[in-house]
């Protein structure tokens, strides 16, 4: 990668000039970087009457909010954009467009989606948006059943499972997700007040080794083509619309990781509303998550065996009630991811805004320890959670 | 490939001259070709005292029992050499030893094992080698425990399941097993008393979900470098060893595939006894073949903890317990594994002797209508069969 630099905003400017794809390229004149995540520098390109028209996103060698010191392969570009093209071909409406890709400089050129809002900045602020659910579901069994055994030519899906092999990006995920939070790591990050919960994930032996299954399925079952990191903060939303972003983490994966992370995000958010929002607003967003959460699950599962029924290539799998005994392993391993996301983002490293913003530290602390609690209870209960339903009487059991 | 040619005797001879690792090449005059197989051309080198020295192994470029019209990879030649390699590092006390492969020929020279006998050979003539299920237990933990994700490290583990990637060998099992015997295929060959047997096959809603979530888990699970084909034709024995051969199916999928295989051609045998020996010795066959299920799981079991145990390096799947829990999902997959085996043997297209020496006909039709059966009652009962001792039970109630 001997041509590699980090972009300046010039830079930006110049790129998208060249390879953004707009009919008038002289009329852009500006950038402003607004990467807010972890590992990549962003850019919003303006035109000289002020309206930003593309988006230019570039890796760096290293995890941003860590330093030089943490160095991370340039390559997640090449896997970011080659996922979302992917996923995009299968489902336009609720993946950004990717225009441009270039390996050396590790940079993309990707739609922009100015008069989006990320969900999460949303969601804590009490913004309902009441068709993203159902869309996420759509998204999520688009771009799982299409990239899957169900339809790919089996000679096909090894070469694409090659392809979209992931090192760098699965090893945080492997550490983040299913070690640290279990062990005594010097990156988790939670109230001190917590520290007896906490301390006793490490020795609960049925929570660790569901944990350690999780974990092993993460390395070893690519079942689909995965976002990866299909959080809130990764999906950008407007009235009537939803659109996936960041998917540096592709690889080929357990279908019910992508699921069961999308899910957490929103019970991460229903465990922080008592600490966001006045408490009937609070309320009324906790019945909307509950809500949102049966909405993906069956939009994501309507639209599966939909797919399944009318598109299977496979004629093993292609038999009538397989799609169906397969989904049921799907729930379990969503269940189970969903409470792997619960902890990682309060115990791990990776804590967001729904816990973040809380202002009352007493407050904040009990929405964390609710989210721990719920976490590890989904953890133990995935293989015995019957359907949505049983899931929501749970979640209203337990916090 | 350009250099690619097939070899004839006297090139064998030229080839171990020089790759042989002999230390008197010029002593090597001559070879017979005794491939037995379907697939490759195997020539045995013998010296000028009349001892056979070395092996060589050439890959054809079409499957060899049916002909040109069949083509298939000459890529197979490396990936068993590569395979069989991989699994001599872990265990060379039950892996043939492959001392020089050649990409462009496709060819590979191994040890030879003329002092060996193949295991099926024996098993149809009720010869008994006390120890070889015991050893086959040992080969298949040896090399599934350190080929799997408790031991490599997670980049290195990614790597090995892109070099092992095998799309065209996987295929022949992906239709072979999973799809011809419950479809009306013209591949099929069985008795035509078993056609309302065989027809009810196809229409059995719970076997065929069964079946489409093995061959799934064989798409998709990426447990471990597998042999892939470990039958007792692929197996070579003599007092007190064991040594597997024809790994051209090598690739990384669900462990209890291996070990399945392997107990369904120990249970074809069971099923075959009664029409290949004289009662008593029938009988008692059939109690050894029993003994050795048991032993090969027990050995198996036993050795993938202890090696769990000590040499685990991942954190979360090192914590206790966790391969006992991961093997119990290998146990209800070996089950199931094992009945796809005694169907496809027998159904399918590859018969094997402990079937097809069977004289009497009526006889030969009622050993293979036990098979269907037993593999059936496997298929379905997978995952209610507690332990080794239970599986037993079942075998001598169901045929």
């Amino acid at each position: 990668m001997s041509q590699y630099r980090t972009f300046t905003a010039a830079d930006a400017v110049e790129y998208a000039k060249q390879f953004g794809g707009v009919d008038d390229p002289s009329t852009l004149v500006s950038a402003e970087e607004i990467g807010d995540g972890n590992l990549n520098l962003v850019f919003k390109i303006y035109d000289n009457q002020g309206k930003s028209r593309v988006v230019v996103k570039q890796a760096l060698p290293y995890v941003r909010c860590v330093g030089e010191s943490w160095p991370l392969t340039l390559d997640r570009a090449r896997l970011e954009a080659q996922t979302l093209v992917e996923h995009y071909k299968h489902c336009p409406q609720h993946t950004v467009q990717i225009t441009h890709y270039d390996a050396e400089l590790a940079v993309m050129v990707m739609e922009d989606l100015s008069s989006h809002r990320i969900w999460r900045g949303e969601l804590v602020q009490g913004v309902y948006y009441p068709e993203a659910s159902r869309q996420l579901g759509e998204y999520l069994a688009q771009t799982l059943f299409h990239t899957s055994d169900f339809i790919l030519h089996p000679h096909q899906k090894k070469a694409e499972v090659a392809r979209f092999i992931n090192p760098e990006m699965c090893e945080i995920t492997e550490d983040l997700f299913f070690n640290d939070p279990y062990t005594d790591h010097e990156r988790n990050k939670y109230p001190e007040a917590l520290e007896p919960l906490v301390a006793s994930l490490r020795h609960d032996d049925a929570l660790r080794i569901a944990v350690a299954g999780l974990k092993h399925r993460f390395f070893a079952n690519a079942e689909a083509l995965l976002h990866g990191d299909i959080h809130s903060g990764s999906i950008f939303v407007a009235d009537g619309s939803l659109k996936a972003i960041d998917a540096e983490f592709g690889y080929f994966g357990p279908i019910g990781f992508d699921v069961g992370t999308a899910l957490g995000n929103l019970l991460i958010n229903y465990c922080g509303l008592p600490g966001l929002l006045a408490p009937r607003e609070a309320a009324d967003g906790r019945e909307q998550r509950l809500s949102d959460v049966r909405d993906v699950w069956i939009a994501f599962a309507h639209r599966f065996l939909e797919l399944a029924e009318a598109k299977t290539t496979d004629v093993a799998m292609a038999y009538p009630g397989y799609a169906q005994a397969f989904l049921r392993k799907v729930w379990a391993d969503t269940i189970g991811y969903c409470g792997t996301e619960l902890i990682r983002r309060t115990v791990g490293m990776s804590h967001v805004a729904d816990m973040k913003l809380i202002k009352d530290e007493a407050m904040r602390t009990e929405c964390i320890r609710n989210a721990i609690t719920l976490g590890r209870t989904l953890i133990l209960a995935a293989d015995h959670i019957e359907d949505v339903e049983a899931l929501l009487a749970r979640i209203r059991q337990a916090v």
